[in-house]
């Protein structure tokens, strides 16, 4: 029943069942996704070393844009399965991406990747036809997330590519034009494929996880386009996705409420490049670093960094004493030392060198965790002790990024702007934005390479 | 520890500390593998809607060998990655791929098509070079198979997949020389990416696992080599593949009799095409088909077949009323009515075309099961009982093919001159037989190409 139902819905819907709302939150998500995916591209090792290691052997005849390289032929562009391998690791190598909370999925990611790089392929595509099928696919997956949590997260899985392979196999069958039952084989497909467990946060495979969801996705579509088949109930056979995967689900439920309750409405954007439920503490950190300054009092002086956060904050992040910017991207203990010391966490305090600053590591020393079930994941209680004795506190009730304290339009820009302008020149930047923020209105998809 | 103590083993095996019984296990491996891949290529939908949907969309230059297609280079390469990816689906379309008893792993088909594409590509590589790779590769996905045995069969993965992209990145990591510390990281990789569920049994994603196993191993282990970094713990982590996809490991003891118990050399081989736990019943009812003829009785008045068996049989096997040849290798009543009705179970008895047979359908319809703890995996009671009341009996102690009672190696080539002189004919597929077993002495294996 749920596979059916899932791809019943996704092959009915229209562009016209899109509310303001959701298309308004499918723009944001789109570019935000091509920001991290631009800014991630040029520095990180992860989509380098992933790029390397395909595309002069790997790559098919180059269709499909490499989101930041520098767009020349031999740079730019390979086969769609090796440029969204490449884009979906680029897009989430910095833990800067979207968040859809109730789950703590990335949804864009794995979706987006696979869409653009079908659709630059397999088109011309309109932008109304993208924006369709990028929304199927983050309904897929959110809701397929919202069946299994918190119990398959529990399990050590990765939840944002393994329910992100089967959005992106929703999104290019909607986007190819499968009937309802060759979709239904495209997502049999998608969900043999579990890709992603925690274990891995912390290293390049994190973002791997991504890329590879967004392929496996791809390639499912693909399959069952040409006939290949799976299963009708692929997710919920007893020995299909949801019961291997998970020791609970409730799809049927959640299916019931697609095109009702809009997931991609909740999905919210970081400010702070890292693990999400750092975020209240760093918010925190940042506020008071800056009232250190109103207030004449010295960092150098402080004594004490005491946090009291949810007991999930160092099951995630708990990491003491990371070695490299990527791990300190799982550091409750690096993010707020940051927060206090920079008063900004953007990718630049996310640095194998800041990572090893001397400064950074004794501030690092002076944090301490309270775990407390009764603060919830979005807040933080974060104190700082001066060596006079002074204290200063701040409490977080909804971390800046969340639903409840989103960021605004110019705070998202600022943010899509800072980003790619490190990577690809602040003139590409500008014109990248306005490119990306226009997709709904392109008559192909396959133009915006040449925009920016 | 688990996660060293594999790579560290597998990184100091040489050619030198195989034995002869190991050398043999390993040829016949390989060969059984190569002609189930040249017979499975040619009349399976899989491997040909597989090849149509990647080959000239996305494939890099073509440096490895399709089996079993003709030869040409327009048709009969691509690069490791389709290659590995076709030759995986190709060898186990059929299911008469090889069988480690104790796990239902069937080792070679992922680990043999990722190292057979990448010897080709990144060669050249010896005989000594490619059975050493081969045989480190097949020891860690059965000894990790063992490990969780049964638990994370029971939970519903299909355990040849899930081991297999582990065993293909040893092989790989072992081929190209990779030393602990890398080998130790893309293993981390291949662990991630989880592939198989036993809910796509009977369909053309069965095979797509085997496939995507030596695929995902082989791109963990070019990663790694190129300083991909994923988590030196990448097994016995909390949330690493032990623990995650299974709910008991016991994965240090394996791994200690690495080297001493070698797993290899309990690798059996098929003599029909489906299931494993049906070939007990096969084998009766095949003997029971000859008798039939001995004592003149005839077929058309058999009331009844009458099986006992475990249990196991109708949880993997228990389609009553299968619709194509996949779904008939996994009916234990369709094995039980061909062997009657044609006192044979060869690739001919497994097409669309018998399944839908009115005769085969009739006598499919007069097998019962009763299931018995008490009777092995690898035995079954089968009773023919005629319409003139006479009965006949045969007890299977251990099927044709076990390890108590195995293939010859007569009966073993003539099961690849079979399966591969209807795929390529008789000329080529003696050439394919001297060819496949001889590779432990071939100077470099990219020469066998050339071969048949």
């Amino acid at each position: 029943m749920a596979t059916l139902q899932l791809a019943s819905w996704a092959t009915n819907l229209t562009y016209a069942d899109l509310t303001p709302g959701v298309l308004s939150a499918a723009n944001k998500s789109l570019y935000n996704w091509a920001g991290c995916a631009i800014g991630g591209f040029a520095f990180q090792p992860a989509p380098q070393i992933a790029l390397n290691t395909t595309l002069s052997t790997f790559s098919g005849p180059p269709t499909s844009s490499i989101l930041g390289a520098n767009g020349s032929i031999s740079q730019g562009f390979a086969d769609a399965q090796i440029a969204a391998f490449i884009n979906g690791i680029a897009s989430h190598v910095d833990d800067y991406d979207d968040t859809h909370l109730e789950t703590i999925i990335h949804p864009a990611g794995p979706v987006a990747s696979a869409l653009l790089a079908i659709a630059e392929a397999y088109g011309p595509v309109t932008g109304p036809q993208f924006i369709t099928a990028f929304v199927a696919g983050i309904e897929a997956e959110c809701k397929l997330g919202l069946s299994v949590w918190p119990e398959h997260y529990d399990v050590g899985w990765h939840i944002t590519s393994t329910t992100g392979s089967i959005g992106a196999a929703v999104a290019v069958s909607k986007l190819l034009g499968l009937d309802t039952l060759h979709m239904q084989h495209a997502i049999g497909v998608a969900a043999t494929q579990v890709v992603g467990m925690q274990e891995f946060f912390g290293s390049d495979t994190k973002s791997f996880h991504i890329g590879r969801a967004a392929q496996g996705g791809m390639m499912a579509a693909l399959l069952a386009r040409n006939g290949y088949t799976s299963s009708l109930q692929g997710l919920e056979a007893k020995f299909g996705w949801l019961h291997v995967v998970s020791t609970h689900e409730n799809a049927t439920a959640y299916f019931g409420q697609l095109g009702t309750v809009w997931e991609i409405e909740k999905n919210t954007f970081k400010p702070f490049p890292c693990g999400i439920v750092m975020h209240p503490t760093i918010d925190g950190a940042i506020q008071l670093s800056n009232e250190t300054h109103e207030k004449e009092l010295s960092v150098d002086d402080i004594k004490s960094v005491e946090l009291r956060v949810n007991p999930e904050v160092m099951v995630l992040t708990g990491k003491t004493d990371p070695q490299t910017g990527l791990e300190a991207k799982f550091s409750i203990f690096h993010a707020a030392a940051v927060g206090v010391l920079y008063g900004e966490a953007t990718p630049s305090q996310f640095t194998n060198e800041v990572v090893k600053n001397q400064t950074v590591i004794n501030m690092r020393k002076k944090v301490s965790v309270i775990e407390d079930e009764s603060v919830p994941t979005d807040a933080a209680y974060v104190t700082l002790e001066f060596n006079d004795g002074t204290k200063l506190e701040k409490h977080i009730e909804h971390a800046k990024g969340s639903i409840e304290n989103p960021l605004t339009e110019a705070e998202l820009k600022k943010k899509f702007m800072e980003q790619t302008s490190l990577a690809i020149g602040e003139k590409r930047a500008e014109k990248a934005y306005l490119a990306f923020t226009d997709i709904g209105n392109m008559d192909d998809i396959a133009r915006i390479r040449g925009m920016y």
